[in-house]
């Protein structure tokens, strides 16, 4: 009876510029997490995302993030609380209009890049976050990362919520993700990485990069579709999965 | 029996910069035409838009221009037909989450500047903002200008239209608007330029730069906020209208 | 013998967007402090500046943001080193080829809104901004607020700076400003801002709004042209520094 | 005694966004293009770009294009004589801080994408693009497509200019190059895009897709640097080149 829900960030072209493989992902993917324009994505873009979502039966969600193409949405901005609400609302409600192309309806929203970091720790950010998914539709479910303020404030605020977990990444004692430039952030024994999903998954535990065993809810993880190599790991894991009778399904 | 729409760009604010009153003309207006972030217009600014438009119970309608704030959307883009599709779509996706944020519904499509110059003739480009629209909501409203190819699509496609004049302009002798720079392209006295407007709405008939007796359908009129002067207008204009017996009404 | 430059933001304006009234207030100022076309500015603008500047005798500087439009440049952004040098490098070079057209040499570099608040205590900005001056023209003066580790810095690494001195706001024991939402931050009195201006300039002493006496260099003061009450003030300003004997040129 | 300078678009990459191999390119060629911020480009990009050019010995030119990242450039935009001029001097303006960052001067000015085409034959742009070039400094080099008005107009004016020819493409009977989606507009076989080439440059002449002889200078090659194949063919045309006697160096 376990299940785990497979997400991936898509749409994160612009242009002439290409980032990702979209094509390449999305069969194996049961959640897109698409970029609205803001840090990455623009209308053509977001079209050929919604359209590959219908075809490979893939979840589409909403990955907003803030209005810096320059830094792809990965630079702290200090930005109001009804700066975040209104920049996550355009964002959503311009996607949606692409989902409905494709009789799509908006499946869930994923905070991208600083914002999404900053999810960890502020209420401030969550609560614009929430609000935005709250006016436009509370049917919107929240992707969180582990032990993110974000998933707790969603939860107490009537939202449904999925935690998002990560395969190649160690964590702290507090869920939160081990920075890359310390020691033994990556796991980079794909075996392993496989073991702790699986673990997270079947028995809701982690252990941190300081040896504590700590309670984490493994209901989707995000797998990355850049490269021969990623895809290919990506077929390994659900795999696993499936050997480990685990259900690979859309949250 | 006789019925006037008046319609008037909103939300064209960006930032730190602000162009027209929306507040001051909204009191006066039955459609608020409110531009969606690509030739002005944030979201901050749609979203006070789309709150004035609830508390003035003014019919929302999306104002999408070409992706070019440094020239306001004024000037002619070449775009392909996918392009400005995605692009009006993205916009009125936008829009319409603020939109719903107050209950609101969007109540038609009116597209700016250089877009809205060439649906005047280009037929692709109408063909584009309709399936924008058909994609997004067959029951959205096609605001377009007197003598313009994008009406007689719209109409043709299914789409309900509405034909906006102007009360300020002479007309060519295709209805298109004389070009500014063209002597006796501006209707400068007041009154003459409110006998044209009943005379349209009336009796559906305008008399071009030529002296030739044009039929024209007064459906909305387009109607500014810029300044004391113009809200005076629209104020005079209203009574005009109402002494004529012609209710103000959104179409 | 006692010396003032008078400064301004100038070119804020964006496309179709005004902000300020550039023509009304060079004709009062010593040195303008040009926006680039990140925070504010466009080419068009620049080059109407630099042609202002020009005609006015007004010394042309740099007024370099971040790369924010939607919020002016006033929003804190995360950015490297690397970052701040040579986006502050790419908006003096810019501006450079304006300067040029019109026979002027950039005259000074002026950080603007959040960019300029961090000058405060950022160590990092700083030297990216001076690392930036130094690549491009090491005459280049750098202005910065009274108190700021900015001009501390620019002193030691060799460059040549002017301190600003602001006539309406208060200041606190370590000589930032009073936040504005503090009460006293405003000096709204104009005959006592004038006159606390004149003892900077003067003695070199500003009194804190806990009552301390500070040590204040005033070199340059932040002058407004936006409405006719500023462009009043401004008049006013310059005949009392007149009546007190102190110059006013630029720096 | 005969000659010809390699140039290659250099420095499309814009944030996170990568596009083109500069670091593979810049030994095989003599002048780099380099985007300047508006179509692709960025601070970062422009500051190693320059960086490359100095080590690789390279000349470093700017090419300015519209402000259109979505579009790349590509788009036409209906521009202003003034617009068009602000916005390339602009763009060289920011492209020569970086240039003395590095001990560099600029080269050369080559228009981009749109910008570049409509100069075969639009004179307004034409001149708008020498005004900037001349305003800023008189000894770039304007680099021009062969048969393009840009260049009839920059020696009329007093620049010196440099022809661009293309090994891939087919020539028009007025030198501009066959449109890609008609028959025969590619060059694909390798010996011969070399060979005509090399009569290009030995001896200024050139075979038409109609069979005609037409006189064209070949004083400068593009050459491209994305995939192996590119740089590949880079170095089969430097030694048949090499092999010819000709000697390959900066215009």
């Amino acid at each position: 009876m376990f299940k785990i829900d497979l997400n991936s960030d898509i749409g994160e072209s612009f242009g002439n510029y290409t980032i990702g493989n979209d094509e390449g992902i999305m069969p194996f993917i049961t959640a897109a997490n698409a970029a609205c324009g803001f840090h990455a994505g623009d209308p053509m873009v977001m079209d050929k995302v919604a359209r590959l979502a219908k075809e490979n039966n893939v979840a589409l969600g909403a990955h907003p993030g803030y209005p810096d193409l320059m830094g792809f949405g990965r630079r702290k901005m200090n930005l109001s609380y009804d700066e975040v609400k209104n920049y996550v609302k355009y964002q959503i409600g311009a996607l949606g209009a692409f989902a409905k192309t494709y009789g799509l309806k908006l499946h869930h929203v994923a905070p991208h890049g600083a914002m999404g970091n900053q999810c960890q720790n502020d209420e401030q950010i969550s609560n614009a976050i929430i609000d935005a998914v709250l006016d436009y539709d509370p049917e919107l479910i929240i992707y969180y990362c582990a032990g993110a303020v974000l998933g707790e404030i969603a939860e107490d605020r009537g939202l449904r919520t999925c935690c998002e977990i990560f395969a190649d990444r160690a964590y702290m004692d507090d869920l939160s993700l081990v920075p890359r430039k310390m020691e033994g952030a990556m796991i980079t024994d794909e075996d392993l990485a496989i073991r702790r999903c699986i673990r997270m998954v079947k028995e809701g535990k982690v252990t941190s990069i300081n040896g504590k065993e700590l309670d984490i809810k493994g209901e989707t993880l995000c797998v990355h579709g850049d490269g021969a190599k990623a895809l290919l790991f990506v077929q390994k894991i659900r795999q696993a999965f499936t050997d480990e009778g685990i259900t690979i399904q859309t949250f």
